[in-house]
């Protein structure tokens, strides 16, 4: 079996292993249904969701590449296959077919600030653990929560 | 309850609905094992598996949207749901871990086979019931087919 | 008078003739009736769909001059002067002055899904006649579809 | 009916409005012969002649959008839909059919002499009217008498 | 002291001295508004206004910057300190705090024609007292009109 | 009245509150004062101070926007209006009329000197109320004090 | 001796091998036949045609390419040898020495307007055996029947 | 003898000729002065002369370019000749050899103010003949004098 | 004696200033050794390691860069001279002449892996001197880290 | 017959005329063998060796081109036929049908040794004869002398 | 009175001083007959002739400022006074007035091999006595015979 | 121990080895010590220097990799190791800690100035041995000139 070795190890590299594989998840998930309502949004504002759901798409798949290859370059393998991440997502996920537009916003707001509250833990996690590490999440929870405030900001009412 | 229409209808569109749905499954499927490969590729050819990997995802999801967005465009709401993945996905899957490069090879190049089989079917099922989205496959078909070439042509022993 | 010869003849050519000429007129008639739609629309959603127009217009006039140079190649010369265009044109035409938002979404999803049904059967009367026209026909049909798609999403109510 | 409201009113806006429909069919006029051209020259200066043609549509478009978005800005909905395009064209149109180098030169240095007059007299009537638009006729005039010379320029025996 | 000289001298530069330091306080002003509507919108068409907004932005400090360097080359000192522009801008600011989208299209679409007329005003003051000035200031009246027409145009309902 | 929230609540918010509208107003003083001196910098060395003004203008720009959508994401509304800005700027203003050289060297590298101190007391007061933050305020700091050095060194006498 | 896979088996890969291998064959036939011609080519025209030949033979190249990777893909060695291509060539061949323009413009028309012919029969010949073949020779023969219109327009006396 | 027509005959055409010709002859003689000095220049403000000198020969050789061609758009031949440039100028000419860097802002700065009033007397004289050319003219002044402003700025002592 | 102020004193100050030095000569240390690879690899995969160890060499200098300056910026003089980094490297160096690939990749991965270690601590003794530095250092330990991996897999037997 | 002239005759044209015929042969034999090899290596280093080789086919067209650009500039007409290619190319020639990594690797490196012993035969045969021809073949046998050395490091055993 | 010095003295020093001179008159003497050219040419081949006349203008003024900044850093101050260009231009000049094609092909051809004569015995004179001048020299020279080629070629009745 | 063929032997090949060596110990020495003054630097033109020297980095960079590839490419391995390069750099070195502008000048100047004289020798001792490896000698001492001028320029007085 194939290992890689790194200079985090014990009780550090735990905790990073976890965290990583968490936020892997949690991103690739992020684009899966991002895209989802990116192909089935509806609506007068059709256009502003269709285009601002695929940034969030970007934004996850950068963030995604980003965290897997930290993984691997402390040793721990990532993993993200299709049925690892079905038993691990923990978000409620959109229903099938089109979708109305004030739907869509609602629903990735809600996705998006689940995720922000799961990785401000990952942030707090790595904070002895490996600062490196650490400086990545903030990253991304930066992303996060600048699209999060951006959909919340779509659900307000004219 | 939403609906989109369009100028398909009846059973070449029930036909071309089938199709999309399943070659979406496939795309996506290869997209995520192609980046778990490219994630935990070892050996001295790690560099070109590495970057050869990620040409294939790129190819995956340029190829997934335009499906998806079809079957949109048609009426047929596209389902790329983490658990309509895992359910859907008939194709091995790569074992967790760090993997070794004529491993990885061999695997992707097998993975590409069955996909290119599937899609050569999918293009004679559209030959009738729609020209337009059978030329969409066909364009798939073609760059999954260079895709499993080159894959093949790494595991020749020299 | 000038002629250009090619290796279409007979039938197949006067076929293809129609078709070519036909096809040109629709796709000019897009392209302007899209503009005009482009610097009329008003609304909250004006910014979207003066957007979106411009790409209609943008598709329409790549494909509209891929058209008329096929014909030009074929010996067929292609005629896109203005009158020929207004004696021609077989849609309904937009209202003159501001037009509201809404009522330009359903105008410009109504005038493409009947040129979507034009050109369907352009692709399929070229079908035997020249492969090389159809597969330039079957490329502007999923265009025109893709926005068929749009603009029809942008008239559900939210 | 939707009315937009600007800063020029009464007997100015109706120069103005006058001004810049006229304009905006000469350039679209000037965008349709072009093209016309750009599709059917035939002679040993073709590629010259081809590619010089697809300049002048490129300006003609570009000020066409310009002088559109104006009389919006304006308060003044352009109208450049094809049936009032064909009955307000007041210059010669070229023949159909492919056609010979030296004529195609000769047709489009005349259309292009008969517009840039046509152009000095917008200028003259907008100078109290409105400098802003003046400003924008003056550009789109140093265009045309561009080009007219280099046409023109092509039409010298050699 | 430091001076600079220019060919502009006497009661002409009087004129342009007090026509472009107003110019500047209008433009920095139209870019700080714009910019706090940018931060603060929402609504359903959050985006459209969000992206919109920032053009507004980039506009403005545009033609700031060319004013400005206008003054500094005829010799005038332009003033853009924060307390010069404070005391300086006579039109009514945005309130504070989030606001919403028709608000926001209202407020600055009524800004941008108190800025129009102004501009109207600047361009006819510098007339005779320079040409190039007020060559200047047409060009930033074009953009103003356009964007106010845009922000107009959304305002109108559906 | 409008609200937004985030995953930042009780007296971390507060924090994060005054210190991101601190920051949002010493950015945008720092913008206008770099663009005043680039306008009105002479002397000898007038093109390279011109140039690198505008690089600090550039610089005070980005993380201004940074830190306003950074407020506006956490449900904190940023205020960049001109009277907030006039009634909050704590550092010394530069003089009206055209500088010397030297003079702008000198200013610009106290001003930066000033804002820095209160960065990295920003940078402090985050530190646990929010990493994501004090992340941001990092990033603005070395930007900060990499230009204090540039300016600083251009003090040093020859 | 090496073997590559495909899906492709049986009469329908000999049909392809076949046909793969002659397009192959006269695409670099029209490579170095536009090349030449491109460095000997004279006459008041000569940079038109300099030109509009580089045009040709990047087209040329690119389809070849395409069609070699497609015959690897498929299982098929592609043979682009020096030899081979002599021994296979089947069209008439360019003089000798500089060359005059019209001769130019005759002969290329006239070798392309062969080479249509050619892949209209691959085109006809790949439709059952594989339709993925069959669209990349359509787009090859869509290329170079639309230089064979402007080379023949070329000979169209003034 | 070859004749070029154009709309502005008579009077007008006599004084745009005159202006034009020597408004080319202006521009020639600034870039070639420029081009004199970046070469020859030294001092410790070296690289920052060489550079701006550069723009200056940019400019000028834009305006040069666009000058010349309204020229010959309105049927006046431009006469850019080496023995007509050098019995036209009028301006006092750089001394050989290599310049300290002040006497090269001073000059340089000198040259442009001459060179100032000159095209200010141009656009007074092409008011009532020719808008266009007029227009061009404003142009051209506008950026010499931002580059006048810009050497003499360097004039200042620190 | 030239010295340069910041808002980083005392017992920081040190701190600050022997990481940053030790920093500095780490990453020269790792740009040297790397090209001298990049030009002596051999073996079959000579490519893949040659474009690898240039993006070390590139990864290495901009962070050389970013350290260097961040020290001046501190009024800490960085000290990048040959002999200085003679005399501070701790690394083994590799051997002179051609060097196998497995050799390079091994040897390469030992160094980085070092240097890691020493930038894990750099990272731990600037948390509390100054977090702006601490940020920087944390940066470059990432790309360290990862490039780390890619040689690490590299070196994994197949 | 069509002739060209040039500043060089006699002996020297003759010397000159010979070399670049030779080398026009030479480096066009390289682009096809070099492409042979593209499309047909197999092995474990497929990837690596696939774009290297795509490396010398663009390496060897552009220096043909300029090689044969160059003869065409001195009155020598290139010969770059399939038939005279085939007839004077003096080196052995690739196996048909895939082939293997290694063998790919050794048969490009003795190619490019051979044309490189060639090509500096040619530089020191137009040394006295033309210093412009030889400078324009020294580029080239350094890109070749390059690309050697990069073959011949693949074939060392690891 | 300032002055430069270099590694080149002496009779070496005096040689390579003459040539740069000489070679910079000619250079720019090419740039302006060019532009004059460009402005005045008519006939059928306008385009042509107008386009590959800028190409010329180009090259010239690239070659004249390397040659001039080669003088420069040699010691040698070189001079590009418009009235040193007149004294010292010994090749024919152009008519005043429109110029027709034919007249303009020869006239550009003979002035271009006048000037390739030139600059061959200016590569010859500086063999001994600098190199890298030398060097430059063949450059130019290359880029020059290359144009007179083509503006030969295009003499050669069709 | 690796081996490495080239066409080159014999006593050309050794003093062609001792040159690149002896060239690639310079070039690295220039950049390093061009580096450390780019961040030591100080003074009013601060900005100029800092700017320039990185672009001797960055020619010395380019040049000292052309030069090692060269050896490499001859069978002659490079060695750029700190140790190495410490042993052979026989230029004065720059003094640590901040340095004032003039210094800076005259050092750097100093230090090229050595180096050209260098290169000059290395010019000729290659003339005979290897005119490819002559001519990268001959384009990097160009360089070396050139910006030996611009820092020489720099130090005369004003």
């Amino acid at each position: 079996m194939v290992t890689i070795d790194s200079a985090i190890t014990g009780g550090d590299r735990e905790i990073v292993a976890n965290v990583l594989q968490a936020a892997l998840v949690d991103l690739v998930d992020v684009s899966l249904q991002a895209k989802q309502a990116h192909w089935n949004v509806t609506g007068p504002t059709f256009r502003s969701l269709h285009l601002q759901l695929d940034e969030v798409v970007t934004l996850a798949r950068e963030h995604a590449d980003v965290v897997a290859e930290r993984a691997a370059a402390l040793g721990i393998s990532p993993d993200g296959r299709v049925k690892t991440l079905a038993d691990s997502v923990q978000t409620p996920q959109l229903d099938s077919g089109y979708l109305q537009a004030e739907l869509v916003a609602e629903s990735i707001a809600a996705l998006l600030l689940m995720v922000v509250y799961r990785f401000r833990d990952y942030v707090e996690q790595t904070d002895e653990a490996d600062p490196v590490t650490q400086d990545l999440l903030i990253a991304a929870t930066q992303g996060l929560e600048q699209q999060h405030w951006m959909f919340q900001a779509m659900t307000v009412e004219s």
